[in-house]
């Protein structure tokens, strides 16, 4: 079961955080907060300008993005928890 | 009966959502909260840019849509509940 | 006394929906809820776009529509209670 | 003394609504509901649109319009209150 | 000591209103209601517009002008009490 | 040590405000009132307008500027504290 | 680990303000008030203008910037916090 996200909407999936500390042991981010680092699983056809033109949005499925804590919302698909989101809600891409 | 709806809105019919579980058994979505995916069951004539023209809707008549468990309004037709929408509050089409 | 709405202005005449059981015997609306299906009655000249230009309304006067539960205001014509609403607090057209 | 309404401002003095009984007994308004009637006495100039032109008033001298009933400030002029609005609070024109 | 207000900002100074009771007896504005007419004493080089030209204000110095009880903000100049306020707060011009 | 603000900002330096009474005492501005004049000491390359174009703006620095007693961000330099707004939040020019 | 700020977002690195006393003592910033100085890390391809133009952004990595003390969020990237802001929150360019 897919999903093809409207426009400017993106589908991401959450990424637990690690930490790694000084010594090189890896801590899994706090339990507390919620990871705000995802792939990108499905994008939307683009943005819909003023102008009526549909620009093509700046991230790509694969990509691991950054997020804020509350952004997006929630939906299932195939029992699998996903964040939804407007491309606007997205800081920036990793690596 | 039937309902065309003005411009970006959308009827949409709500969809129980199932949930399998990993030995294969169906349940049905929670009874407390609302199912968040639907089928489409009429579509506006499209959005209204700011240039005047109107673009039509990316999402059409049978496509099942996910969508906020407390998007549009219900509206009562031959005694069936349905919700109706802007376009712009559903997320993406499944399938 | 007639009324000529403003602009993209709509006045709605509010029908008492009626609900017919499986036994065919027709209920009509709750006293409680108020009906929100109407006959346009008079329709304003069109919507101001941003460009300056006048576009037509989409709905005409005898058409059925559907709107809010709070949408439009109420004016007194005639002793007769009216609702006047602008044509976006319009869900649809019945029919 | 006289008011030259700013652009697209419009002054209106209130007229109290009467209701005519079916056995033809005139009622003046409810003392403690204002009155949403009134006679246009002035008009600005006209609407400013976003590419800086001047549209004129759709409302003239002398007509009738119906308004909501906080719509408006009341100015006083030589004693009379009257009211100022913009010509988007004034929802039609009677007659 | 001037002011000049920047693009659509206008220097008032307050008047205090008179009533004139039938009997031509003059009455000073009730003291507990700041009086809502000024006189223009500074107007700014215009309003910018959108398309980013800017059009001349619709007052002039000398104009008696309507506002709002609360427009403005009080500056002090030259120890005397002005209201700087936008064009788009003044109602009207009086005379 | 400089700064240089962003396209609108512009950064001031608060003036005590005196007071000359009729006798010619000068009064220091009160103590508990923040002075709302100050002196130009930097301001951005101008306004983005919505063509995309950049507009210089209407303040130089020098010039003695009027500006509501919450308006700007408080900024440390070199010790020194100014104030930083957009030229949007400055009444007027003195002098 | 690299992060590439979409659009018009801006990385920050935080910057500890320090005081100079009047004697040439350097007293490190307030420990309960938090740095509203930084230096660029990373910027994004540009701001969208909305003619669907893309605009470069008026910072450069390296630069030391001033914003506010609430300004962006918090990222955290190989363990170190950042900030990630628009460009519209930076108020200027020190240096």
């Amino acid at each position: 079961m897919n999903i093809r996200p409207l426009h400017d909407r993106v589908v991401v999936r959450r990424k637990e955080e690690e930490t790694t500390t000084a010594s090189g042991i890896v801590l899994p981010g706090s339990a507390t907060e919620k990871p705000t680092q995802g792939e990108v699983v499905a994008v939307g056809t683009g943005r819909i300008q003023s102008n009526g033109e549909v620009a093509a949005l700046a991230v790509s499925v694969g990509e691991t993005v950054v997020f804020g804590q509350y952004s997006g919302q929630t939906i299932k698909l195939d029992g699998e928890e996903l964040l939804i989101m407007k491309e606007e809600e997205i800081y920036g891409i990793i690596g």
